[in-house]
């Protein structure tokens, strides 16, 4: 057994480590040898090894009571992973492999109190009357990048974030009060992404929806926008089908956990 | 050479995964399989398998170039490892192990804008006339652990920290302007520690020293405190041992790079 090696060549003893983390990472409670070799179902002699290996190198702690902790260097490997993943260049790489639908827009935005700053976009091969230059801002109630930003904050939060004021809408379309924001934010939260209808710029339908972060809170937005009288049932289908598949791989990249998802 | 263990029977495997984690961790740059054995100074073909196995378990990502970058479920661990871990709790953990010289109070304090907010505390058996109780919030100014977090910032953050107002002074001996304070702080950055005379409370002296976090970044700060005429050359060299004992201690223990300090 201790010999074999799977057909795609995994090295076992790496595996069974990072299983022993991801066991004490999710513990409810700290765990000993022996309760490490039950939920492993290894021998206990092979999980003293590796967790006197982990300890050694900073992965595990040894607590006074014989059980383990996650250790310290842990964070080395976190705070370089985030220096060295920027979700701009990750929407810049998902792109370069893809091509864009109709006459659409593909922007990206960062939340900033009750706003979205856009950092990218990108652009379909044919014209467009919407055009996303980094640094644009617009106000979060009124852009579908936005509205999927707000979906994910409480009733609480969203009247915090616009307690000194709610701003002026942008059209006559948009919701042009706090309490029809709610209102469609409680729509919002049905679905996994927001259709924004003109609420932004006359003529423009927008699809919006969040990339996650590691702690399953939302880090940015997608938003896919279309002249308005090319938007149908068929078109929203497939841009909604576009826009997951991109939010769900950008949020996995940026290290959600969409499978533990909450509610 | 595979089947050695050494005396501690370290998991040569594991060791190995680690080794390549910390090197794509601080490398300038993204490098490949044979870039990896040559700074490993192991066969491509042992590093080729280790690779393909952190790949599968989402430690690793192979760019489209087959060069390699962290992957994101580091971020799992990273994020339980700040659950499970607890700057409070660790230094209740050390002073359970350590008495207390002298008529010490020793406290824990977190930065807050312009304040220190203490939130632990523990005292030698004596009595002792300064009492911290956790919620005690103090101006950083005036007071040893908020000297010694102010000390890293710069003159400008500094500034930028009181632009609002600088606080009335605690005592006649209290830095008593954002000038005299700025003075004090280019002093204290010439040692590890700081020294605060009766400048918070008359008739106490306190020694001040900074826990860093894993971004070496001021997370929290240690103060010592012994009534002013107990203290003297001596006295001080043993406070200050202590106190730097018990700081690197934390640090390490909260993920700092105690050696691989800039500056």
């Amino acid at each position: 057994m201790e010999q074999e090696q799977n057909q795609q060549k995994l090295v076992p003893a790496v595996e069974r480590a990072a299983g022993i983390l991801d066991i004490v990472a999710t513990a409810k409670r700290y765990l000993t040898v022996s309760e490490l070799a039950r939920e492993t179902a290894l021998p206990k002699s092979t999980v003293h090894n590796l967790c006197s290996t982990l300890v050694q190198l900073g992965l595990l702690i040894r607590r006074p009571d014989q059980t383990y902790l996650l250790g310290p260097h842990l964070l080395r490997w976190s705070n370089a992973f985030d220096r060295q993943t920027d979700v701009a260049a990750e929407f810049a790489a998902l792109w370069d492999q893809r091509d864009i639908p109709h006459e659409a827009v593909v922007s990206l935005g960062i939340p900033e109190k009750g706003e979205i700053v856009f950092i990218a976009a990108r652009q379909s091969a044919g014209g467009h009357r919407f055009s996303v230059r980094p640094g644009l801002r617009l106000p979060a109630p009124f852009v579908a990048a936005g509205q999927a930003v707000l979906a994910h904050a409480s009733d609480y939060e969203v009247r915090r974030l616009f307690a000194d004021g709610y701003p002026k809408p942008l059209t006559d379309r948009s919701p042009g009060t706090l309490a029809e924001l709610l209102a469609t934010l409680a729509d919002i939260r049905k679905r996994d992404y927001t259709i924004e209808e003109e609420q932004c710029q006359a003529g423009i339908t927008s699809l919006g929806a969040v990339v996650l972060n590691s702690l399953n809170r939302p880090l940015a937005a997608v938003m896919i926008s279309v002249p308005a009288e090319l938007f149908s049932g068929a078109v929203r289908e497939e841009l909604a089908e576009v826009l997951l598949d991109i939010t769900r791989s950008l949020s996995r990249r940026m290290g959600a956990d969409l499978d533990n998802r909450r509610g």
